[in-house]
């Protein structure tokens, strides 16, 4: 039975979900994290809901077996079709990445006007403005889809001018919004988040608010651990990674995503 | 038994063989085409040799089942994985791009110097660099990863500042290579043969060959049909196209890498 020294479990379809890891250990260092890459069949966001769900139970079940409390679900995709039906499937707490970044996003905007930019597959399942719309009658979402900066972040090609006209194009049609708070809805975006706070500082509004799905839902985690008596307060923390299957460039890769050195030790190569 | 009248089997793991299959149309307009894009596993470049050899079997043998009269693999991963083994199993021609894309860049070199752009996987493969090497002893391959044009061709974002940007980015390398032949060596790159051709004649020199897989592959095809007897000199081409997903978006994407308007009563989706 999980207590609060039974890990954390952590899933996502790739490697972008190690920036929620990593948000999660700068603050819950006590905790011990597996995290679930599903390399193999990356990317889910051109799937159909209903494989996106059989692939997603398929990762929670093999989270299961390592006894965990608890289960992040670190991608868009996933959570925008998938958490509902975990909870109950799992029988435990499930945190996805879009309820934590709505409710931070309301919370931060003055106005209501509320920008999110996001891959494709996550605008078109309009996981956002339902959430948003649940949480405040009067919160207005404009959605952008912002495809280019995936493998931007991808290749850590983070700065200069190209990432930083590629923002602009995508944020400029949401200046015309009207929009003061912008949240990143996509695991990959923080290793942008320099660029686009600054583009957006200039294109948007001086003070627009830049809200990170990854550092909400470590917020989130971290009262939901407490409330529920399931947080570890001592001792050090750690973190495995299990992959479906190595990609070339993985270490460089997930050392970008983690924004720290991969222990190549604590990976390991499963089969699902 | 297949005779000059059967059609040409075209494979890709997705849409961006679309390419080839334009070049093949332009090239042989009385052919008819079957075109399979495997579009629920693309992308296969991040696959092992044995999951790529795999998927292309199935591909191979469900377009077999079109009574083929020869297979042309549209996919520089597959390509550089599978091509001889294909050969082999499937007992009927089979063409690849790389073949075509090396052959036509050793004949356009004048100083042997020659730049391939590719994928990240495709550059790994070597496989340009094994064909070139088996042309000519003194020709020398120089390849670069250009990560970033699979999306901008997907996206259609083929002109203005940041294509360009990107497009020299890559290409600087190269400059110091003293290349005068440039292969694009992914089926994405004819849909920026503009802004590469621009820019290559600015950073590589004025005079610089580019070299286009998709239309050697069309010119290869023609003549191997002519040899066996296989060309159909009369009637109208026509195209069916076999999907294993239709993600969204794909009308848009499919014909913009097909050049032309996608007849969607053309459009099968299929089961592997």
């Amino acid at each position: 039975m999980a207590d609060a020294s039974s890990p954390i479990g952590v899933f996502d379809s790739g490697l972008g979900g190690l920036t929620v890891a990593s948000a999660i250990m700068d603050a819950l260092p006590h905790e011990r994290i597996v995290y679930l890459g599903d390399t193999a069949r990356v990317p889910y966001g051109t799937r159909s809901p209903r494989t996106v769900l059989r692939y997603a139970r398929a990762c929670a079940r093999r989270l299961q077996a390592h006894d965990i409390k608890l289960l992040v679900i670190a991608c868009n995709t996933v959570s925008a079709v998938a958490v509902d039906m975990l909870r109950v499937e799992l029988d435990m707490p499930v945190l996805g990445v879009i309820g934590p970044g709505a409710r931070a996003g309301i919370a931060a905007s003055v106005n209501g006007r509320v920008g999110v930019i996001a891959t494709r597959g996550t605008v078109a399942s309009g996981a956002y403005g339902r959430e948003l719309a649940g949480l405040s009658s009067k919160a207005e979402l404009f959605p952008q889809a912002a495809p280019l900066l995936v493998p931007l972040a991808e290749e850590g090609w983070i700065d200069g001018a190209v990432p930083s006209e590629v923002v602009q194009h995508y944020l400029e049609p949401l200046a015309a919004a009207g929009v003061d708070t912008l949240i990143l809805g996509c695991t990959h975006y923080p290793l942008l988040v320099g660029v686009i706070r600054e583009v957006a500082a200039r294109v948007l509004s001086a003070d627009v608010r830049v809200v990170d799905s990854a550092h909400a839902t470590a917020t989130e985690l971290q009262a939901l651990l407490v409330s529920r008596g399931l947080a570890r307060t001592e001792g050090p923390g750690d973190l495995r990674i299990m992959v479906t299957d190595l990609p070339g460039r993985f270490a460089e890769v997930a050392s970008r995503f983690l924004g720290r050195d991969i222990d190549e030790s604590a990976v390991e190569q499963i089969d699902l």
